[in-house]
Parts: C-alpha cells; structure tokens; sequence
C-alpha cells in the first residue's frame, strides 16, 4: 500500500476564487476523459469486434464535449488572469502546475477544430481494429489506407499546432514539453554509439550467456498469479487497480491515483515476455497510484511528461527488475509459482538470463543493449513518414532494411516486424519517449544508489519498498506540477544527462560479459 | 447471427431537416450515455473498490453534461416544432417513437435540476459499495443510511416528475410509461389467487419432483464454457456481444445493437443457478442485439419499456427454458460439458428438474410458480417506502414477515433477504416489470404457438432459430419506437391481458404436478 507523505503532498491554493474555479472546469474534464480511458481499456481487454464503428462514434462524441470544455471562453478567462499573479511566491508549485498544463490543454484545444479532434477519433478507433486483424493476418496492406489516413491527420494537427522546424517536432512536444527532432538525435547518438560498441565488443568476446533457464511451457493463468505477486512485492495497490491482458501490454488510468490498471500478455513458452511486462507497467502503474491524491481530478495527477514515465517502467524494468539483487529477493516467487520448472535454478542464474544480449526482432522483448536500436528505427520511420520523405506502401521494406542495417536481422513476416506495435494506430511522437526514459532512468538511479550506498543489500532483501517511499516522495507524490527537465533536476540535483545512460550499461554489460 | 430483414427495417426521414437536427442531439446523448453503462458494466465486473468514490464523481460529471444536453434549448423548440407534424403519414412511425422518447427525456431532464441528478449518481455509486459490503458480510445496518438517503432522493424526484396519485406512480412510470400502483394492483391480484392457489394444490397433491439431478461440483470455468455455448445456440451474438461474471447476473448495451454484454454468477453446487441466469439475460441481449441497425445512436433503439424487456428475459426463460421440448434439442451440449455428471440423465428428467416447485428465500431461483410472489414482496415494500408509510429499520423485519406470509418460509439472514438484489441500490419501480414481463411473456408464448402449429417439435430438434426470427421481425427489431401497450397488440394482435398468463401456469403445472 503506497502511503502518501502529507507534509509534503502539493496543494492548490484553494481558497483563491479563481483557483477555485479553475479546478472545477478541470475536474469535471478530468472525470469526462476518465470515462475515454475507460472506454480504451474495454476496447484493448474485452471489446466485442462488432463494436469497434459504434465505439469510435462514443469516442468522437466525448472528444467532441472535452473540446468544448477545453475551448471554454470562462477557462480562457481565468487562464489570461491568473498568468501573471501565479507566479508570486503566495501561489503554490501545484497552482502554478495547474496553470501550466491547463493553458496546454486549452492551447491546444483552441487551435485544434472539433471536427478535427472528432475525425481523430474515429479513425483511431478504426485503425486499431484494422491493425489487430492485420496483425493476426500478417496483412499489412490491410492496414495502410488507416495508417495512410493517420498520417495525414497527424500532419494536419502539426501544422495546426505550429512548429519551427519539422512537423514531426510539434507531435513531439505532445509527449515531452520543447523536445524536437534535433534535439532527440543530439541525445540519441551517444546512445546509438554506446550500444553498437557495446554490442560489437560482447559479439567479438565470444562470450555467450545461457537463458535457457527461462524456456518451459508456462500456464496462462500461473503466469498472471505470478504477475500479481511481483506487482504486490512492488507496492502496487490491488484496492486500486487490477491486472488484465491484452494483445500490448499498457498501463492506464481512469482517476489516477484512485484507479491505475495495468495488462499484460503471456507466452507459454518464455517465462520472461510476461514477466517483465509486468514490471515495466507495473513502474508505470507505481508513478500513477504514487500521484498525491490531493492532485485528483486535475490536469497535473499522473505522470510529468512520456519520458518521465517510461523511466519509471525502464528503472524497475531494468536497473531494478534485471538485477541480480532484486532476484535474490523475489526468486522464491517464482519458484513457488513453477515449482517443478525452477526447483534447480537459482537467483543468480535466473538474473543473468534475463540480461542475455541477442538482437531480436521485437521491441519489448530486447535487451537493454540492443533496446535503443528498435527505438531508433521507429523514430526514423515515424520522422520521415509525418515530414513526408517516405511513402506508406515502402514502410514494410524500410523497416525491414533498418533492421538489417542497425541489428544485422531481418524480420521474416511484418507481424514481427512494421506490425508489431500498437502505437501508430494512435498518431506518432511517442518512440523516443522510451529512449528518453531510459536516460532519465539511469540518472535516477545513480541518486538512488547515492542516497542508498546499501542499494543492492536491501534490494536482496526482497522488501524494494524503500526505494517505492523515496521515489513517492521525491518524484511520484509531484505528479505533473512541474514540467520533465525541472523534475529531473529536483530528483537529482542535475539536468538530464545521457552520460549517465552510457555508464551504466558500459559497467553493467562490461561485468556481466566479462569484457576487458 | 441475427439477421435484420431491411423490408420492414423502421427508417427515419432523414430527409426532413428537423428530424435530421433531432437525430444529431440524440445521437450525441446515445453517445454518451454509453459510456455511462459502460462505466456501470466495469464497476460491477472489475472495477476495484478503492475507486469507487472517484467512479462516483465521474458518472456524476457525465450525468451533468447529459442533463445539460437533455434540456438544451434548440431540443426543446425542435420538439416543439415537431410535435404536430410528426403525426401527419408523411412521418414514419420511427420518427414518432423519436419525438416521443426524446420529449421524455427532455420533459424529465427539464424537470429535475442538475444538482439532484448528480447527487443521486454520487449516493447510487457509494450505495452499491455499501451494499456490496452488507451482503457479503449479513450486515443490513451499515446499508440502512444509504438506502434512506436514496429514498429521500427518489421522493424528491417523485416530486418534481409529477404524479396524480401517489409518489411510486412517478417511479413507475419511468420503467413503464403510463403504468400506476392501482393498475398493478389490479393486473397483480389474479396472478397472486392463481400462483396461491396452484401452490397449494402442488402441496396438497403430495406429488414430488426429484431435482436432485440438478445438484453435483461444477467448476466455474465450465459453467461459463456452457452458458457460452447455450447463449451461441439462443442466437446470441458473440461478435456484438460478452459474457462476464458479476454477483448479480445483468444485461447491459453500450451501443445497441452494436455491443451488448451479459454477466452471470455461478454456484458450484447447483448447475441451473448460472444457466438459468444465462438463458434469462440472454433474452435480454436478444431483444438489444435484435434492434434494427437503422435505430443505433437514438432514444428508440433497445427495448420498449422494463415490462416488455423482461417479457423477453422470462420468455427465453421459463416458456421455452424450461419446457422438454427445449432441452430435447440442448442437453447434449450439458451432457458434452459435464459428461461424467450427465451420462446418466435425460433430457426429460433435467427439464422437469427445471420445474420443480418449491418455496424458496431467493428470487432469482424461484420456480415459476413461485416467482410472482417474490416480485409481490418487493412490490409491497418498495411502495410503502416510496409512500413514507414504512421506516427503513424495520425493513428487514418486514421482508421476513411477508415471506413468511407469502411463501411460509423465513430467511435465515439479511443476506439471503433483503440484502439479496442490487435493484434498491439505485431506485424503485423496478421490480413490478419481472411480473409484468410474465403477463406478456405468455401472451406472446400463445401467439409463437399460434403462428407454429409444430412448435415443439421444431424446438427439440435443436435449431430455436425460428423464434428469434419470428420475434426479430415481429418485435425486436422494432426497438422503443411503440410504447408497450401498442407494442403487445402489434405483436399478438390484442391488448395485454393477464389471463394469457393464469391459463399458461396452471396448463403447465397441473400436467407436470398430475393435477386433477
């Protein structure tokens, strides 16, 4: 159970009118969009195929009423006055928060037509379906007058929204507040340079690592028991949330942080695909329940930014979820789960597995070596699809080629290659957030390891619940008051830095590969 | 699959701009509304409960954008506008049924202010934890100051809607529209003398049914795996549709006929606990699903009124769930299911198990017999608490003395009393529709019999496709556009009439019972 630190929980100024105010048209936006991440969830765990056209007109609808709340000329109002006065020391970090990601929401709700954000929506809805059937079917054909059509409507709302470079940096500030294009391939190069040297020296030493340990043939429904076990271990709140599967797995909530649900999916055949989904959204799912309750119903609960959430998924993911310490502590679990499979296994063996470094062919399956590659391939193709500089039909083979180019493999079907993702049924910008999160991530746990020389001790306790009280008190409690660069600085004391990123898996991967 | 006949599919006149005009507003409202019972559906299938005071402000803030839609000053004027003209043959009798049902709507939100709708969502969300709570743990005393607050609440909507004679006539109204207390009573009376007086001839008969064929361990997982294939045979249809597990078993559409999902509950131990419920709520979806498409997104898609929704639920139900003819054409499919239990029993000895007349505590269990009495209970005390004429503490004293009275037997526990129905939970009027849906039910059994003369041997040869469709085209695909009166003489060419119902029981029970 996440405790909530109330000395430091943020609070609106409440007693200011306008503020007062703001809040009201927030949270009864707040409660609508609830109820479209709702609808989201259903579409992904349990929605009949026959609904997918009448579910889109849902969506369009309530997208159709939060754009008029958004567009309100009373929240405009209140916005232009309180600008200047929510900067004076007697407002709170959380007031000014509250400014900051409302004027975002009504910025973009004013330049952005109804008709537009509607014909958004259906199409969404539309593509997800085309894309699951394609998916199944190995059809990619099927999907591209969707995706085709995504595209094209994504490039509206980028030369609507404004940009100063490329249309591909306005849908980029959508996830993470003044990043561009340019400055994503800035970071990312060191991080593409760490990675194929990394990976060149583990291919030349020869060394291999055997994963065996995690191939058997693994029940469904014991590999959710086990999901659910790791997720309590982490902290996660049952009361407030719940485990269901999907073809992707994803976190989302619906009133952070009273109702943070996450998904997975299993195969029966490699204990690890499940299991470390379930880490990652269960990172994701700790950040949302970890949002101060006083934060409920607003525009700042939940994460700050994508890239701030995904360092939460990528550090209990990997810093946390692939080390050999935090197995010492969980390993029991899973052998009491599998009995039979892992009686002779033990933690160490298990851990080092789970680090095996092999360029493969799904994204949420790769190591943390080769990982950044599948993220740069996708930033690539989604840059140069919404700039325009490449056509839909050619995608399949550019795909293709980038992963013969960057990870010396070849998708042998477009359901393990351009199809295997989610994401571009939705529009495009989210990528890099991962690779960002990576970043964030290892800068975090640097301070974590500073602030806990301890750190791998109590982790093999197996209680990681003190690593869930600080990052709930210096990061999660915060919610999205304060925009990504300034949050990570709060949380380290220092900008964001891909330094960081670079050591920890040069050390990490130099010890585990016995590299000189 | 059903399939629409487009011939007799009702159309509007979309032509006409006004309805046109109509038909927007409406559609946006339907839009909505779906995601309310969408919201419905997950809290009482997987929503966690420590989300339920969240969940509560959401529906509340989603009533209030619907209220606010409802009483828009361009619908009232279009109704207004309409009114007269829509009479005329140059309007259909689908767009009748939308001015009729969209002046409901828009006279009942005109009438209650928003601030009550939302309360009343708040206090329906907080009272259905509270109940859920009381149940599991016998404990009526901790659920009495929300059922009075609802109460209170229904009072003051009895208020505001108007009523002529008393405040329960306001309720009933909502679920049946022109129906009061005093006809009830008068419709109700026969059907009290002949469920007594065919009970007591049962028991002074001392003819016994042997139902123990009915009773062994059935795992959950089968059970759904049967209610699946039972509801597949039924013509239900699974690419619209979803079957889930909640306490109590429900039929719900978020976009009818484009998505409409059953739950049931299961019990071990008795294996027509789940099935039941299944055949029962599988009428429901047959009648949602049946809607003719050309109805979707509008006030009249759906069921006609509460009484004619449950006609369809308890003629599923009892008039062809449980007659031989029925399981001579499904018992292989619980004999494929559970083979070990079944190999030995046929197809008559299961139904006539079906039939087994015994006075039971619980109304979704009750024999046909039986039933009506439960109903009559509920019925009595809801009116008196509507009425002002009972205090909510001696309520579950109450309960007990009237099945003490009605049906010679007393609850051990609130539990399996008062406790035992989700209805109170959210209002009253309710309960009278199972009843009046029996009075229908029979009325439209006789017709089916009428219009096949070899109706039972066609239901045992297994394929009941020749009732959906009778009923599809007859009934179901007419959706709300009749009010129910209408709608009972469109289907059996007379007016209701509860002697259809006397005959049919008495018939049934004096063959099964040997009566003389």
């Amino acid at each position: 159970m996440t405790k909530h630190d109330s000395s430091t929980a943020p609070e609106f100024t409440r007693s200011d009118t306008r503020i007062s105010e703001l809040l009201d048209i927030t949270h009864e936006i707040a409660d609508l969009s609830a109820l479209g991440s709702l609808a989201d969830w259903d579409q992904n765990t349990a929605m009949p195929d026959g609904a997918a056209e009448t579910r889109g007109y849902q969506l369009a609808s309530l997208q159709g009423v939060l754009h008029e709340r958004w567009t309100s000329r009373r929240l405009g109002e209140l916005l232009d006055a309180l600008s200047k006065p929510v900067q004076q020391s007697s407002y709170s970090d959380a007031d000014r928060g509250l400014v900051y990601q409302a004027r975002r929401g009504y910025d973009r709700a004013t330049k952005l037509p109804r008709k537009l954000v509607e014909e958004i929506a259906r199409v969404q809805a539309a593509s997800f379906s085309a894309w699951r059937r394609a998916r199944e079917n190995n059809d990619f054909a099927s999907f591209a007058p969707l995706l085709s059509r995504t595209v094209a409507l994504q490039r509206e709302v980028a030369d609507r929204l404004g940009f100063v470079e490329t249309r591909y940096d306005a849908l980029l500030d959508e996830y993470e507040p003044g990043m561009t294009a340019r400055k994503l391939e800035a970071l990312f190069a060191p991080i593409r340079e760490t990675s194929r040297s990394l990976l060149q020296r583990i291919e030349a030493s020869g060394n291999t690592i055997d994963a065996s340990c995690l191939e058997g043939n693994f029940a469904e429904a014991q590999q959710i028991a086990l999901g659910e076990r790791i997720l309590r271990n982490m902290g996660y709140d049952f009361t407030r949330g719940q485990i269901a599967v999907s073809p992707h797995p994803f976190t989302t909530s619906f009133g952070a942080p009273f109702d943070v649900r996450v998904t997975t999916r299993t195969n029966k055949r490699y204990i690890q695909e499940s299991l470390m989904a379930v880490i990652h959204e269960g990172g994701h799912a700790l950040y949302e329940q970890g949002s101060s309750p006083t934060l409920a119903r607003t525009p700042v609960v939940g994460g700050a930014s994508m890239g701030a959430h995904e360092s939460q998924s990528r550090l209990w993911e990997n810093e946390i979820g692939r080390s050999s310490a935090y197995w010492k502590g969980q390993f029991s679990v899973v052998q009491e789960l599998f009995p039979e499979r892992y009686a002779g296994v033990d933690a160490e063996t298990f851990a080092r597995a789970l680090n095996k470094v092999q360029p493969g062919l799904i994204r949420i399956e790769a190591d943390e070596v080769t990982y950044n590659l599948h993220i740069i391939v996708r930033f690539e193709l989604e840059k140069a699809l919404v700039n325009g500089d490449v056509a839909i039909e050619t995608l399949p083979s550019l795909w293709n080629a980038k992963y013969r180019e960057y990870l010396g493999i070849e998708p042998p079907s477009d359901t393990k290659g351009v199809l295997q993702d989610i994401h571009w049924t939705s529009g495009f910008g989210y990528f890099p957030s991962y690779t960002l999160g990576n970043l964030y991530a290892a800068q975090i746990f640097s301070t974590l390891q500073s602030v806990f020389p301890d750190f791998d001790a109590r982790l093999a306790s197996g209680n990681t619940s003190f690593v869930l009280q600080w990052l709930q008190q210096h990061m999660y409690s915060m919610g999205a008051i304060y925009q990504p660069e300034d949050l990570i600085k709060r949380v380290t004391n220092e900008a964001p830095d891909p330094s960081y990123f670079s050591r920890y898996l040069t050390a990490k991967f130099e010890k585990i590969y016995h590299l000189a």
